[in-house]
């Protein structure tokens, strides 16, 4: 058992990484198409890649922009539609890059407050209906990070509906959504939009490849994805090519279907594996179980001190991120559990941990 | 024989990328770091990697960030030191996408003159007695993109003097510096300057591995370098780790120097046909034969119009580039012609053709 325990990296264990069908995928790579790979590309990314993932989410090439992971994606649509002073929506809580990432370029940031089935679409008609007119609101659709939880469809027809309303753009962060272990499936916002230009949407193979390929991608109106590109191109010439590249062929060569199959058994048994811990170890906690992706959020009682847990944790040999990293004020009470990049052995042994650091608290009751 | 040839791109023709060499270090990469190679690294880059680029420069980790390719580097450095207003000098000519990337920063650019030997000091001494206070110059000094030419040793120093003296930053642009096939190879105005902090460096392995692999890097003080860095940690988290990986596997086992090998023998051989053809079918075109790297300036007689030139090229089936686009003003009798991506028999054909182009215009005698 390692001396600390992390729950706090988004970032998935290399047992559910598929190592050797990468090594094969990059040996096709060189061998099918050794001109592609090697040579520079444009900055809208390989050919062959920008056609799969168009087919995939039935939009055509020129709809689509491959990038260096996709916070090279955030920040370039950043970049083109986020001025100085621009009011953005996002929810509350959200990943923290983003809040740092928004704030870094003056943006207005107005959270609203995200339920278990997503963000609180009535606050947010309340917020328009007051006078705030955003820009973009940045929205993480499904097992969001940090909460876990998951748009329902009736909020997705009601963000898009405000958004045609208000005039601003949806900017459909989903990095997630192929990791859903459990219930059905939603169509995006992008498919629901129906081409009308509502929506920008990104997303990533960070977590159905691996994080160190570094392969993210936008889907959006033409005309914001040849401005990015631009931005892209004057930023480094093409995307990885070569990575792209592998990335093609472990797509086209089963190796994704293959992955995903695999991170979502593996994170579906930790979940099981997190939530029974939590409930024995440590009954004060609340939360949602997610249906997918990397992440729990966690609150417990009211008057807990989470920068005072963090250090006892830090001391029981356990980690995890604060609740009030994701948040611009308040969340002193709440945490985000990774169990992305935990074994289920480490999910035990970190959730007693975590509970004895809490018993040693001096508010704990 | 193509229907175009180009010595427009400054590319590697493919006979010249080791991609057997790259197909073996990319399975070592995966056989021998999984971990690191799949997993999310930090923005400075893959640890060996740095480790491996300090040493080679003499200088400390911390003194080194790998980026997505170099351009990605220049974008970081002039995002950290130039501000819209701030005086920037190039060199005239210069790197057309460093120039709109200046431009693009509201920068004050101020062209000083290129000799055979790199850039005019006297000239840039004047402009600096006559109150211009640049935050940065930006100096290709091996070979340099668009001229072909060397800065000499003199000269180096000359910049360092005037770079202590007047308060800025050598930004010493040396992607081409592995590929001299002929002459001694000078040292680094880095190297120059001991450590006092008046240059950052960027190179990349564009030349020497593949341009795909979209590989770069910084050399610099280690203030500027975490600085950097934070700007490199908020835009993509870390760079491409499978494509560091692979390069870094590539160096360490041999294949860097091979392809370096390689690649300068080649290109030696395409500048031997190059002048001579150019002798032989143009003699009115005068150059300086570069001692390595990828381009060649030529000159035509005064009065010469390049726009017409490169039209009529393109009905002759060759391309190059202008020399205007290399300049804020002037050019218009000179053109750069790329000689990395053209394999000999291509190179005498085209010259053929730019001849013939050349006869065939109105203004020519």
């Amino acid at each position: 058992m390692p001396d600390t325990i992390s729950f706090a990296r988004g970032a998935p264990s290399l047992d559910i990484v598929d190592v050797e069908g990468l090594k094969a995928a990059a040996a096709a790579a060189f061998d099918e198409d050794a001109a592609g790979t090697t040579a520079y590309g444009t900055s809208v990314g390989y050919v062959p890649l920008r056609n799969w993932l168009a087919e995939r989410h039935g939009v055509q090439p020129e709809n689509v922009l491959v990038t260096n992971g996709s916070m090279q994606a955030d920040a370039f649509l950043f970049d083109e539609l986020v001025s100085s002073g621009d009011a953005v929506i996002v929810e509350k809580p959200t990943y923290d890059r983003t809040l740092l990432s928004l704030k870094g370029r003056g943006a207005d940031v107005r959270m609203v407050s995200l339920a278990s089935d997503g963000i609180d679409t009535d606050e947010l008609r309340a917020l328009l209906e007051s006078g705030v007119r955003p820009t973009l609101a940045h929205i993480i659709p499904n097992f969001q990070n940090p909460a876990g939880y998951t748009l329902s469809l009736e909020k997705r027809h009601a963000l898009l509906a405000l958004a045609a309303e208000y005039g601003f753009t949806i900017f459909e962060d989903d990095p997630y959504v192929a990791i859903r272990f459990t219930g059905e499936q939603l169509p995006t916002m992008l498919e629901l939009d129906e081409g009308k230009g509502n929506v920008v949407y990104a997303s990533s193979f960070s977590k159905t490849v691996c994080p160190g390929i570094r392969v993210g991608y936008l889907v959006g109106a033409a005309d914001t994805i040849k401005a990015i590109a631009g931005r892209a191109t004057n930023t480094y010439i093409s995307p990885n090519q070569v990575a792209q590249s592998i990335v093609y062929r472990f797509c086209v060569g089963g190796g994704l279907d293959r992955s995903i199959a695999t991170v979502k058994a593996a994170l579906a048994e930790r979940v099981a594996a997190l939530t029974a811990a939590l409930d024995r170890e440590l009954p004060e906690a609340s939360y949602v179980a997610p249906e997918g992706g990397y992440f729990m959020w966690v609150s417990l009682p009211e008057g807990t001190d989470v920068a005072q847990l963090f250090t006892a944790a830090g001391e029981h040999g356990v980690t995890f991120v604060k609740g009030t990293d994701f948040l611009l004020e308040g969340g002193e009470n709440t945490l985000r559990l990774a169990y992305s990049g935990t074994p289920v052995a480490q999910v035990e042994e970190g959730i007693k941990r975590l509970a004895a650091a809490y018993r040693s608290l001096p508010a704990a009751v």
